[in-house]
């Protein structure tokens, strides 16, 4: 019997994606400027949330493969790894506001050579972590205790067509981490981050 | 604004669970002869694999609420928790084998006082782990190099109905466990049933 896929085994229940290799796209970098700051995270979080109350963050699972091994594509700081993504506009929908922040930090600056026409195929949901309090603690549930949240974070998966280019700003890079050196790896890429394995687990890979 | 629920916030993609009270059922034992087993568990497993090929193991995620905090059913023997369920028979369906293994494990015994319909309202799929060798090793995914693996588990969520009458054998305890001790918490439940909160968190739960 040929178990290579679990396509046969799975018929019941499973959403499919469809992965392509990493060689099919092109990964680049463009210039950015970085919207100045004022005061740290925490502060910004506090001074928002009293004007537009909960934030609202939407995040994109990007997933690429390399000889049947999925990967993420993480944007990477130094040690520091995150989804691309970012907070909603009051009023803005979910698949707007990821679309946009997508575009903005993923794809090539409109009219260079690079520019790619940008359609983002949002999926299923995949997780909703909470914020309780300002805190760095997140959950993925929201505790009985709190009527006021003070962050949602919904992950996406995002499908990729079989080929295009990214560019990122300087500061960052964009790299492909596979879901075995995601998983149980609290320590290196946190608790949301580490469990993408589990929370793709329910789903088919087609490698194409 | 009322961020109780998450249900006007998360209004794309989100399914919705329906968690009734845990004082709703009721929790009984019953007679039951267990099966006389040969050899280690191993080696069943081995024999099993050399005569039918992968072992398909099927489990319930089943959720009832108390002051709403989600909690899921367990079966406890001593320091061990499982998950309702069991391994399929060869050539049963996936469905039809979690109704009979939910209905030996958690249902009065028929003609007895305690005795209910039974319909299991079978779900989504949460998740799928692979067991590439036969060791106690299991993934959230198929390593690309396993070709052959040897048990897949599929973790299923089972809506229970608004009240119902449980019995489980005697040797073990039905426990229902709140999902904020389930999280982050392998040691004491494993890596699957501690991964049960970021596997649920992308439903919207509804308190009755
Ligand atoms: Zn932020
Ligand atoms: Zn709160
Ligand atoms: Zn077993
Ligand atoms: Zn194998």
């Amino acid at each position: 019997a040929e178990y290579g896929g679990s396509a046969n085994l799975c018929s019941r229940n499973m959403s499919t994606l469809h992965l392509y290799a990493t060689k099919n796209y092109t990964f680049g970098t463009k210039a950015t400027q970085a919207k100045e700051k004022v005061g740290t995270a925490l502060e910004r979080h506090q001074a928002q949330f009293a004007a537009q109350g909960m934030r609202r963050t939407v995040e994109a699972v990007l997933i690429v493969q390399d000889h049947k091994t999925p990967m993420v594509l993480l944007l990477q700081d130094g040690k520091d790894f995150r989804l691309p993504g970012g907070h909603l506009r009051p009023g803005e929908s979910e698949t707007e506001g990821l679309s946009r922040k997508l575009t903005k930090g993923l794809s090539p600056l409109p009219g260079t050579a690079d520019a790619v026409p940008q359609q983002w195929a949002i999926g299923e949901l995949l997780g909703v972590w909470w914020r309780p309090k300002f805190e760095a603690y997140q959950y993925p549930y929201l505790p009985a205790y709190c009527t006021k949240p003070k962050e949602c974070r919904k992950l996406y998966v995002v499908n990729l067509p079989p080929r295009t280019k990214f560019a990122v700003a300087k500061s960052f890079k964009l790299v492909a981490v596979p879901l075995f050196e995601l998983y149980d790896n609290a320590a290196q890429f946190g608790p949301i981050i580490s469990a993408i394995p589990q929370m793709l687990s329910r789903f088919t890979m087609m490698y194409n």
